[in-house]
């Protein structure tokens, strides 16, 4: 652990398997600048509710965006508990015994309350580089002085996150290493197909999300 | 819609993009059948805590396991007020301009309670089921008596349940489609890669999760 590593918190402590889990910062934001879609949950008078963001990572904070107008985007403006999940699967694990059988995956989880981010250079700046990484490359117009007062920009720090992950093959019982049944890993990727083109836009090779492909 | 469908109640109903939404069964348990991951949200005494799960459709019910030890089964299988939510994410949308960028989705969310499956019966049942669809026509040792206590189960009814998706290319601006810049949509998929067999194990042909490939 240095001293850029995250606090971990009680909540952060990881109850099942600990050796899956990992404070290391580094670790937390290699899985976040792999993932696309973030479970933001929020506990609302009725309950739990939690729904999916595209979302960006900035420096040691994750910015999530959406209309002015939303619920949850007001929700998470006004600085309401929230925790965000970002989980890659990386492949199924097929052991000799049904028990052993699992997922490899990488996940993490942010705990904190949201701050609203409410300059215009700010909020300018945060959704240049959130676009910037969903589009490939491609410079699409920046957003006019009235689409920015339209979408809201929250940050959520990562003071208090934590990684979890599982790799490999099955952690069989020495009892079933004589089974005569496949046991291994089925490797899983999110792969990039060939881009839709609108008509009439100009012949552009959109580069991949990621050079090794992106995990799932 | 038809009497099978989920009765909406006024969470399920869509305030943003209402023509996203839909509550028909047949598409809430259509995405469910290709997800893998679903993400699990309680409102904890400190606050919404989100966690990833495998997660199976058995019938209208949403089955999860754990150990009978781990505190979010403990906290599922008392009844607690939980969102489930699962998201496939099928593509990058790139627009002419930052603020129509978007991503193409199929996601649902489930409210309710779960019940516990405490039947030796039913829950032998239900994770049958559940290994069957992550095992790829393997077949791997039943669970002993041991494990299946080990094991908790949980299911949850779909009758709060609703999908909503984009798709197709972006909705631009009329004034943006003079753009020199690209646009279209980059779709994304999940696809299995060569399984990695562990040593000795008699070989097989892993079938493909789905025939036409695992949406994200």
């Amino acid at each position: 652990m240095t001293a850029r590593d995250a606090a971990p918190s009680p909540r952060t402590r990881l109850q099942r398997h600990p050796e899956r889990g990992s404070h290391e910062r580094a670790r937390v934001r290699d899985i976040l600048d792999q993932g696309l879609v973030a479970h933001v949950g929020l506990a609302g008078p009725e309950g739990p509710f939690v729904l999916p963001m595209a979302y960006a990572r900035v420096a040691d904070e994750l910015v999530l965006h959406g209309s002015r107008g939303s619920r949850l985007m007001q929700e998470l403006a006004s600085g309401a508990p929230v925790c965000v999940t970002v989980t890659l699967v990386d492949g199924l694990v097929i052991a000799r015994s049904a028990f052993r059988c699992s997922m490899n995956y990488r996940s993490v989880v942010v705990f904190g309350r949201a701050r609203s981010v409410d300059g215009a250079d700010e909020k300018r700046r945060l959704l240049d580089l959130f676009v910037r990484r969903l589009t490939l490359g491609v410079s699409p117009r920046a957003a006019s002085d009235e689409e920015l007062a339209a979408t809201a920009v929250v940050a959520l720090e990562l003071t208090e996150s934590s990684a979890k992950l599982r790799s490999g093959g099955p952690r069989d019982l020495p009892g079933d290493l004589e089974s005569n049944t496949w046991a291994g890993e089925v490797p899983l990727r999110v792969v990039q197909l060939a881009p839709r083109a609108e008509p009439d836009v100009p012949q552009t090779a959109i580069p991949p999300l990621l050079s090794d492909g992106l995990a799932g």
